[in-house]
């Protein structure tokens, strides 16, 4: 017996980035750091209006200061057309904080989280930390019609199945998922008395098509995610708002008062100057700008624009017919571009994910270039 | 079946304030807010200084900064008397998601963690929602000798103990541990191959006596907790610290990537301006404040003057001769009163908590003017 960590991840976790930042660090040149879904804008939000408010080093309630949660309500309640009440609402430090907290509060150890894939690389994780188990349901990029949809979830559905996460506009694909086959989804899930996390926190950048809010569908047992982080380019704040219903979130309230306790109350303050028309203007501005770097980086890789969010999920299989992805990856790092392995979203070894957001425009295109010359598109 | 939620802090998981803050709602005069811990008093920085910080809306990465990594460390290192490397620390978003994140890092499910009580009440309901077993362990106010101290944890051990949880100097009780006693407990630990979380937050509030800086004793097994909410007054921004061998401190930046990610940027640019000379200073000055309030308020209930900390934990078993504690609860916040129930605090049904930092010191005075005037001190 010795002193032994943890090996809820698994025995080997490292970041797949460590050893392609060293590779990175040594090159001379431009760098390109397209692996994290950021973005380069600066928020709406001008940082000395924080001065003005007198309690910033303080708490606030867990969940949330009361006026950010009518903010949120309301502005969730016009952005989908139906009224939302703000009990409905919990703010959290940051998606990821949140996320963590929802899975407490659904999640029993040994049930089962369907994640359709690709997915936001953090679910997995987080879905194992708590102590489910994360069941990888191949989904986004094969077409399927309702009934089809269906049954994929169905084959993989078992008595322990208490989750089902849905990210859409799904990152890193940028596929919305169609009204219709949403609601089949959702249905299914409730016939089966299982809980819907829908990720929708891409939601103000869809480029073509619409985004349907899963909660306009069904409430009993729907749980939507939102993140300002995404929303008005302020990752570093963490704040982001769950919602759901009234006795979920009151219940996922008191798993973050012992996983994180309040979110940032600077983050807070600057959620309700976002979480306006003056954000929704910003957002807009952002959406136009970020269509047109998505569509000519996928120009540039010779695939199909965006249709949401800040992602490209890019095929690579042709340049790994004598090298392999990690080769592939090294490759590009030592250039000065780190992209994310497909298998981070899931059993996509022949793909990489990169984020055509998370620089200026002219920074990006020119990455996605060297990209295309090593994939010699 | 139904659509059903955890029950990983059991079946009735409401917080306690909530009835007793309709309570006080219904209350015309003065609010004694005394029930958390917090400080009113505003922290060393001035928040017009972030506007100069171009990247305060991107995520650093999950460690923390490196700048902020090597401010940490030196400053801990001179409060220590003692190296630490920048690689010993890890920067987290508040001691909550710090302390949960360390959690997930050590604990396996149904591994068990011995709490040294009475105890900050956080750390139970997290060691609970990773799946841990929290084994509630009387100590503090006993004044055991060394052997006695040993004798006592040994008693609760376990084939299953994984985690010992130190919280020095003592929330709420205000003890301190004799260096010695601090040894024989690590050392008793390390020859049982368990970890020592050592909770030190309240390091720079000590009145009376000194307090030992645990990993001084013995880095092996020792991983400490350090909040620049406690130390600071920045409670509302959410940044604290780790500090332990750089192998556990890596493997638990790995479960703060999934559980939270980075510690929210505008805190940790405020951490790189407070843990210096003008933060120690302003901790110091605050210190002599909360000293003064302290011994005020312990004089007004007839009890001892806190050693360290900021609060007082009352033994009011007289004025429960004839009613129960949620009667004399109830009956504080219906004259705007609100302190903390004993029994959040381990097997303390006779006992209440009290912040006497909460609020500046004149309306903490009369707030514990009110509660003395209750207990009919």
């Amino acid at each position: 017996m010795s002193l032994d960590l943890s090996y809820r991840l698994g025995k080997n976790v490292t970041s797949v980035y460590s050893n392609l930042a060293q590779k990175l660090a040594s090159h001379q040149g431009e760098q390109y750091p397209l692996h994290v879904g950021d973005t380069w804008r600066k928020p709406a939000f001008a940082i000395e209006k924080l001065e003005s408010f007198d309690d910033l080093n303080r708490y606030t309630v867990v969940a949330g200061l009361s006026s950010l949660r009518q903010r949120a309500a309301q502005f969730l309640s016009e952005r989908q057309n139906e009224t939302v009440d703000p009990s409905e609402i919990l703010i959290t430090g940051g998606g990821t904080g949140g996320l963590t907290a929802l899975l407490f509060s659904l999640l029993q150890a040994g049930d089962e989280i369907m994640i359709l894939a690709p997915f936001w690389p953090l679910v997995k994780g987080a879905s194992q930390l708590v102590g489910a188990q994360p069941v990888i349901v191949p989904f986004f990029g094969e077409s399927l019609s309702d009934s089809q949809a269906i049954d994929r979830v169905e084959q993989y559905r078992t008595a322990k199945t208490k989750v089902l996460y849905i990210n859409h506009p799904n990152n890193p694909t940028g596929e919305l998922l169609a009204k219709s086959q949403l609601n089949a989804l959702i249905q299914w899930a409730k016939a089966n008395q299982i809980w819907v996390i829908s990720d929708e926190v891409y939601d103000l950048f869809v480029y073509e098509g619409e985004h349907t809010y899963a909660r306009t569908l069904e409430k009993e047992n729907v749980i939507a995610l939102y993140s300002l982080s995404k929303s008005f380019g302020m990752a570093g704040y963490r704040c982001a708002y769950l919602c759901g219903p009234k006795w979920v979130i009151d219940h996922t309230e008191r798993m973050l008062t012992f996983s994180q306790y309040s979110a940032p109350t600077p983050a807070q303050y600057v959620g309700l100057e976002v979480l306006t028309q003056k954000g929704l203007d910003w957002a807009a501005e952002s959406k136009e700008m970020y269509a047109k770097v998505g569509k000519i980086c996928a120009e540039i890789l010779k695939m199909p624009p965006p249709k949401s969010g800040t992602f490209l999920f890019v095929d690579v299989s042709k340049a790994l017919e004598n090298q392999t992805l990690d080769q592939l990856l090294e490759k590009c790092a030592t250039q000065g571009l780190l992209v994310a392995p497909g298998v981070s979203f899931g059993p996509y070894p022949t793909h990489i994910r990169l984020c055509f957001t998370a620089a200026p425009a002219d920074l990006v295109i020119r990455g996605v270039q060297l990209l295309a010359q090593i994939l010699g598109i």
